[in-house]
């Protein structure tokens, strides 16, 4: 079964301390559906604008990635720019034009409407709840979001969240929005606010799932070479929710542990080169190979 | 076989967001001692003044800690003062008092220069290379610094570490000593400086360890509590060079994994309290228990 994803298509322009990439493809959208797409067939619902290139709706296609749900706008694609320093983290707006996704209303198409798994990206959390509205009893509803949505939509981010049953955030967001300096204890408020499943993501550090009973720590994959952070937890969600969907899980703990493995799978290729490189030019072989990997990296 | 540990012996007056603590017991070799004396006899080489308390040298001496190394001269003991942020890592120092630390020269009594396992704290990179040429082959060096000897002891910090088997270190230091942004990068370039193991800590993210053919990582225990991180580094050698030489070991790479797992474990219950507080309230059956939970919260 597919699974529905709604959220940003864009163009990117990247400047790292080691080069640059201009108007790369990105958005949180399309590096979950590329990743997930190893997976699990996708349903994308999300906005282009006339300058999007044909020959990539082509190639997502031919991932079997479903395009119903695609608006082609009068207008210009989302474009955002941004700057990373030495850390390669939280890197710097250098300008946003928002274009065609300014006025987005995500539509799900009829067949979309049953879908058992959902991942609502980075949008606004008005947005992801106008998505959840459309949907008929989703096994497991999924989400990301930012800490401008922490910052200026607060109460609609928290009237989502209570509806969310895995949350995806960065470790500094997680301290913001509970307003809890110790990451435990922001798991445990933030686990009150409606996801029962909470997975933190800590950049090169790896990350941390919160469950019910459990904690299950993850590292990055050790990298000698970073060349654009840019999708990595899309990329990360698209791994974790290709997997789950993938095994048709619900909330079984160790499929939940595999998922966040595959999920810093799928972030470890993505940071190795600009936009969809490098996951353009993996496979399920070397998928499973990296997976693998982590069971060396982490057994004692 | 006892363990050989040399470094600072100190009273810490700490500062936190949460609390302070006045005058506390600490220094690298202490933290060491007590939290190697759970596995293994230790012999301690280091210097305190007249005003150090009696009963705490009966207590190190109740924990096997041999103190025939350990000098009491005329004046003060080594007084540090720091202060830790919400961040609660790189404590700000506010004073440092070296007293009788400053003319420290680590003696060996004879009975100490044939033990196997020795641990050089973090002193001056000089003292350390004088205590190896007191040695009479041991079987494996372990090494701690910190960027003060970095910045101002490079060459001779460079040839203590062409001596030394296994280092320890943060991972703010690995990148200044080598040079590199990238740890992976950093790690190689350290480990042509000497040591064949290396083991960064990062805190609150746990810890890696590189070795000629792997890569190691660790999380660090989630605690919801944070008290005091000082020692931690040093409770985490501890643990660490406690378990290798209980086991009698060299370099097997099963061996050297759980010492960095039973380095994090004590530098996990070292953070729970001020100075040696948590430390001398524990026991080996508690440390078995934590040790046991990192399986669950690493394994899938």
């Amino acid at each position: 079964m597919s699974i529905l994803v709604v959220g940003s298509i864009a163009f990117d322009s990247i400047e790292t301390p080691r080069g640059k990439a201009e108007k790369a493809l990105g958005g949180s959208a399309q590096y979950f559906s590329i990743a997930t797409s190893f997976f699990n067939p996708v349903s994308l619902v999300g906005v282009v604008g006339q300058d999007f290139p044909q020959e990539h709706l082509s190639y997502l296609s031919s991932r079997k990635v479903c395009l119903k749900g695609l608006q082609i706008l009068d207008g210009q694609t989302f474009h955002w720019a941004g700057r990373y320093d030495d850390s390669y983290s939280d890197p710097q707006t250098l300008s946003t034009h928002l274009n065609v996704f300014e006025n987005f209303s995500p539509q799900l198409p009829e067949s979309y409407k049953s879908l058992p798994y959902v991942f609502l990206g980075n949008i606004d959390p008005l947005l992801q709840s106008h998505v959840l509205d459309q949907m008929q009893q989703p096994r497991i509803v999924a989400c990301d979001t930012m800490n401008f949505w922490i910052g200026r939509k607060k109460k609609e981010l928290l009237n989502t969240l209570s509806r969310v049953d895995i949350f995806f955030i960065n470790e500094t967001e997680a301290k913001e929005l509970s307003a809890e300096k110790n990451l435990v204890q922001a798991a445990r408020k933030i686990r009150r606010m409606g996801p029962r499943i909470l997975v933190v993501k800590r950049g090169e550090y790896g990350s941390l799932m919160f469950t019910e009973s459990s904690v299950f720590a993850c590292p990055a994959y050790p990298l000698s070479d970073v060349v654009d952070p840019t999708g990595a937890g899309d990329s990360f969600a698209g791994g974790f929710m290709g997997y789950l969907a993938k095994k048709g899980a619900s909330f079984e703990e160790d499929h939940l542990r595999r998922a966040v493995v595959y999920g810093n799978t799928m972030a470890s290729f993505a940071i190795e080169d600009y936009s969809f490189n490098r996951l353009k030019s993996i496979d399920e072989a070397l998928i499973e190979a990296r997976f693998k990997e982590f069971s060396s990296l982490t057994g004692f």
